[in-house]
């Protein structure tokens, strides 16, 4: 993983999405539904905590989150989420 | 029930559900009705405590909630919900 | 009454819903007017208090509620409706 | 006046609708206009105060309100309607 | 000005309308345009300050309120304009 | 300037608007172009802090506000717009 | 980079927009792609912390910021963009 310099605004998360068909080591699976599926990534970098919410996720931590959450950007090259952490579903 | 290694988010609380027409010994009924049927389920992992609100649920408990409550998930091939404690309904 | 062994979540009220057309030895008559009625009920179980709002009903208490108020449950066989304590209108 | 042996939640108050042409002793005259007419009535139960709102109007005192204000109930045989303090706009 | 023995709820202000047209001798001119005119009147009551808003007007004060601002209500014969304090443009 | 004896209320500022076109020595230029053009104007009078927002603005400031910012008030013959300070853009 | 004698609101902060082709030292690229892209531009300014908000950047900063986020101001002949910083997406 690539390592970032630069930072977040307090309470967001920027994620390394991943390929959403792969079964991770740690046994996350996408269900194959009509629904709007969870996505998956990889904690990049994190914001500090917000004066109502604590930060509950660290860089390294593997997460799931909402399809349409967040917003894409590209620094270095590299694809990237940044994404509240309130958006995410379940840290692996 | 398959034990998570995983964590959610304060507030959060994720559910096994289970069927809808199974009588528990607990001796819950989905009422069968043409408004809105509750769900059930088992509570498998809670979130920490919010600022406002104490976590009142607790791995375990069997919990009915709303139809239309939370977020699927497929979490090392097995499915649960994951909804917001405040859209639990009852508690056996 | 069925004693309930189950719990409800903080600000919220469970009442046993009664007939609409009996008069109580309390005297509450639901108006027959083109308006909304409200709906009487007893209270069965209470949540706890909420940070900003006291619990003011108790079980047992007789109570008026808005006839499109909360959700309805059936649990052991019996039907109940779930309330938040603000939907409560007058306590006899 | 009848003694009413109930209550009501913080921040409510219940009144008891007086007749809208009178003009009473002391000197209220509702408008005769196009625009939405206020009532007026007796208040004849306060709930507790709220967190963040004192309870300004006690039992017994005349209050002009909004025509569309509050919730039509009848107790023991009397229409009374049931307010929020702050839809009162007069004490009289 | 007709002595007022009511009271209004905290935050409110009372106020008894003048004549749009006239030129006041602390030298307020209502704007002749197409927007929407302010009105304005004299503070005749007051009510008590709220958790979050100080009074910042008291009666005998002139002030300037927007066109669509408040409820006219006829109080022993007169009318007046109940506003909130925050409706308040201008404290002549 | 001409010197206002009045107040307004906590949060507000009362702006001398001045012409669009002209460059003041303090060299703001309002931008040519398609889309809302900010406004100058010069502070007249502001009122008091609000509870979570201090005044950052003083008598004299020339400020630039939004086209749609305020109210327009005619006072002792003199145009004003009455804004919110939060509708300040810049203060130069 | 001309240096401003103004200053800008509490959470507010001014930046100096760069062509979104290029591609800086630090190595920010914008993505390609058919969703919104975000823009970069240089801090200029930046105003007071806010009650519930730390500033969490400083003029020299360089940022990525929405597309349709903030104002544009001309000061002295320069274009900028005045935005809240809970507006920017990275800092780099």
């Amino acid at each position: 993983m690539s390592t970032l310099k630069g930072k977040i605004l307090a309470g967001k998360v920027l994620v390394k999405p991943q390929a959403a068909e792969e079964k991770t080591s740690s046994g996350i699976i996408i269900p194959d539904s009509a629904k709007e599926k969870p996505l998956k990534g990889e904690v990049v970098l994190t914001g500090a905590a917000k004066k109502d919410e604590a930060m509950e996720v660290k860089a390294g931590d593997m997460v799931l989150y909402g399809k349409y959450s967040g917003t894409e950007l590209n620094i270095d090259g590299e694809d990237y989420l940044l994404i509240s952490q309130s958006d995410i579903l379940y840290i692996a």
